[in-house]
């Protein structure tokens, strides 16, 4: 067993990860880190997570987390580098915030304001890259440092990869609307997010292309199609716990007909344990991946208009973040992928 | 007062037309029909609506419907043109369903494979077209038979006709991604309408261009445009009863500067009653228009991607329905074109 | 008109209130006053209230309110009485806080562990007590200090109020139940509102007779029984924006019968505006009532426990709240007591 | 590995037996049949159930069944008593539905009118009763027919067995109040469960004792107690998939304390891997124990009324019934317990 510290434990995706963590044959929980509620009962701030509410998050220690095989740091975005920087360099450490994600120095100060603290291996092992690409699975196996994805830039890119992959879309003027349920949003207290506010409501925010996660996706779309992808994302809020739909749309080129679509839908995905491409004409449905690591994908050409539709659900707890984590440290422990990692939602 | 009759009544467009009656001061409600619940007790069908508790539903006669002032039409596509035959030609019909909404019998037919009933005047009166024009609100102005706009169709078109109708955007290639409340999809029972399957889930339908209301948009924007619009238009179920939020986006002619993008849509909708330009910078949100004839719009120009975003919200079987039926009843009948119809919604 | 003050205009329960004025044909807004949201405008903090959207939130001034026919105090519990305290005699003072629903200083003081700052004429109309107490609607008849019930003793008062009244009850064990829309805990933040904690879940909370508003059920019903009522209350959280439902339950003296019980709520509500006495076998739901100033009730003998079992449902923000104090306002200015309100609910 | 063949397995209980089996390391999914949807792919049935996706539904035919090492029967009431007669005698058939839970004739006869099929072992371990009662844990180990109960039956059994149990309770006038996600009315297409009428919506059904889970109640309580208990019990129905939160209040012994009352739980229930009773002033929400088979459980007495509220939450399709119906088949098969059992939600 390799023993798993999660600085961040108090919030939704520290929550997730000790889910997780504990339907896992391999991995232990340890140190369970918080700030704020550091000295707090697991059992008050998770009580979902039974086998733990007697723990006590303790204060985030750089010395304590050192002492772990693997540290997953689920922090506000800009906290990760700090701590990172005490961490010896053979534990496994696994940022689930942004810091570590983006390549371009310029694409992270126009969006995040500070310095560009680096890039780490990329926790998307389904990107489809060629073989041996740092930025994909080979990446990751063996890796000491990882950068987990946006939940955003996971569905949209896995919802669109494999025709930018195969060469089936125009890279310019994808455009692309995702809803989230409000547990992508946090723990912080925001009016817009109490319970009243949320239910009923349909809400879009960071429209214009500012929300943070759009360089992300057009750095995966465009190692993707080998040239420069440019994404017009609106990212709306909805009113579920849990999962993301994005419908995205790219410009089908010229050649393309729909049966090259479906296949290289199908090709991309055959061997992949976490994408399940749904059967034509079956669309994703958010609720039937909650609390699964599953992608649920479909996609179609529309002849009017000779757009790609491409739409992909996924819980943004569990593929978009902790389960994204776990499946990244098992491909840095040389573990099977997929160990402990659920494939079956929780419907209805 | 005038005396509204309604076909359909059972349902919900039937039952928020009602609602509206029953504050409406000019109008009131005469014979309320159906067909399989004919005989029921309004109570059970609608317990909202009190006042009406004690009144049963008739079965949909002609005869009968030919005797009010006003007779609306809230029945399945496809059932009305024969309703209407049957009434007299200074009798007001109104008809909630698609059958009169298109002019070009080519795309009817392409999408409800049925022979075209015809086309009436088009209940949308902030469709900004010159003054005149036999499809804006001149038009409405004395009609006796009008049809009602689809809910997306409405939703989508005020979010984006500013724009075209200024030249401020390029006609081909408008995306647009809609969630709907799913009150939407009507009272028939449907395995995937059911509760359990709603809450918590998001998904779309439809998808690739196929659903009927794709050519309704295409024909407003294009009318307000003088070109032809081709519209990609995906809509997705939300887990909410009523509300539709629309996300549209349409590439920005090259001189379009943000300023412009504001004016035009400021003076579109400078006079409008039921059109509420946000403030800069606040997006709708459905929950605030649950219950009025708002539709509540934002639009901002996408610097990086040259793509024009506009959002409106609004409550489906209110101004994406029964509200519209009754503004045009307004118009129809010399009345103020908002008397008895709400603009502030039960929110939160 | 007669003009209305507000303070606390930025909660849930002053952003109702304001709905409510703007459909009233004999009330008109006047300042809307707010703590920490002062210099708001109302167009950000209530999105849904379009005509006053351009109105700026100001201090609570007592010289300002005073300048007004009437001032509603949706304020937390505890600030009403110094605010009262400077306004003219022949102002109509509304309180929605609890400070002013008591009579017994001991219950308030042991509820609320602060000085007991008096008893207002009690907001509830349909109590049904004899003619001419002070206590019911003739209390309110005129009166210039009026306190607003809390929304779980409306709903549970006349659930079983009629029971009461005819002698058909016991006093002692009533047992009540009730579900809350999470807008009555307001729009404080609290991580347990959130709406990711709220959705999908079920809670209760003040359990064991500890939740405040259990002096109140007992304080009504005991007047109206004309012996102490002792109540188990157990209020729940829903994941709903709106609602109270009520589910109050006594035992039956022995010589009760069904008929003598539906006979009873009968007669006792048949003149109510308000109260709609379901038929035989129809139930509330909360949604039937939302937005409305209705009371949905029915009740029913359990022969087996030969338990009453009543249940009502309202909307705990208009008839919880913002209904009552405009029905209060109402035969306070001796204006019809229904002026105003809405008796139809928006659903679906 | 055993086999398990599953009769009703399109409905919810069916695909949550299904979603279990799939994480459980010694029963594997044998036949899965259905009535109407025999043929459809499981794939479009159960989307969220990826790995059977391909699969399709047999029709029911007990001979199939016959040929597993267990058969469980998720089935509408009256219908699995003809199936299990052909069933061979070793073969663990375990049926989900009401059939053979109840152990008096008459009890039956009231409630579900139709003759009584008989008493199997009840499949409800945590019952509290002596070593050795065949209506206890001790009459599942090995047993090979056994009834599940039914999802309230768990929640406030389990919520008040331990008061009942050690004497500390009035065995007459036990007051229930229970809300159920509306996954436990199943899949039926009727119209109060469409989504529309759902969401925003608390409402009771079967009011006055008429639910048929109350004479399993009391059948449970009374083995508790050694004595008749009686129940008013009125469910209700609340806008989320999953769930059950059952509010439970029965009158304190005269000589009872606060302190007896939480021994009295925490004795009971401290061997138990299923129940966790929170610590005190912490209440359970039903959130919390999504997808496990976890029961969370507290307890007050109410010092002013003398009435002991325990409050139960379960996931009405896990512990309530397809978790139940693992439980049960464990100790069917002399596995332990809680293998292949989730005890962790899936929260927020």
């Amino acid at each position: 067993m390799k023993s798993v510290a999660v600085a961040g434990a108090s919030g939704y995706a520290g929550g997730e990860l000790l889910r997780l963590l504990l339907g896992h044959p391999e991995l232990e929980v340890g140190a369970v880190c918080a700030a704020s509620q550091a000295g707090a009962l697991l059992g008050t701030v998770h009580p979902h997570l039974v086998p733990l509410a007697d723990r006590r998050l303790e204060p985030t220690d750089p010395a304590v987390l050192a002492r772990h095989d693997v540290v997953v740091l689920a922090l506000p975005h800009g906290a990760s580098a700090e701590v990172a920087a005490h961490l010896p360099d053979d534990v496994v450490v696994v940022d689930c915030g942004a810091d570590f994600r983006l390549e371009d120095p310029t694409a992270w100060e126009a969006f995040y304001d500070t310095p560009h603290a680096g890039t780490w291996a990329y926790g998307l092992p389904e990107l489809p890259l060629e073989a041996g690409s740092a930025r994909g699975r080979d990446g990751l196996v063996g890796a000491r440092r990882i950068a987990v994805p946006g939940c955003y830039p996971t569905a949209t890119t896995l919802a669109l990869a494999p025709g930018h992959a195969a060469g089936l879309l125009e890279p310019e003027d994808v455009v692309i609307v995702a809803a989230s349920g409000t547990s992508g949003a946090g723990k912080g207290l925001k009016p817009h997010l109490l319970g009243a506010e949320v239910m009923g409501a349909m809400s879009p925010y960071g429209v214009g292309g500012v929300h943070r996660h759009t360089p992300e996706i057009e750095q995966n779309l465009s190692r993707v199609a080998g040239a420069a992808v440019t994404v017009s994302f609106t990212p709306t809020l909805a009113p579920m716990s849990r999962g993301i739909l994005a419908t995205c749309t790219a410009r089908a080129v010229a050649s393309a007909t729909a049966e090259e679509v479906r296949d290289a839908w199908e090709s991309c995905y055959a061997g992949e344990d976490f994408v399940h491409l749904l059967p034509p004409g079956q669309w994703p449905r958010t609720s039937d991946v909650v609390g699964s690591n599953q992608v649920h994908v479909q996609v179609a050409l529309d002849e009017r208009t000779r757009r790609v539709v491409a739409v992909a659900a996924i819980d943004n707890l569990t593929k978009g973040t902790a389960g994204a984590a776990v499946q990244s440290i098992n491909l840095a422990l040389g573990l099977p992928e997929s160990t402990g990692l659920p494939t079956v939602g929780v419907a209805p």
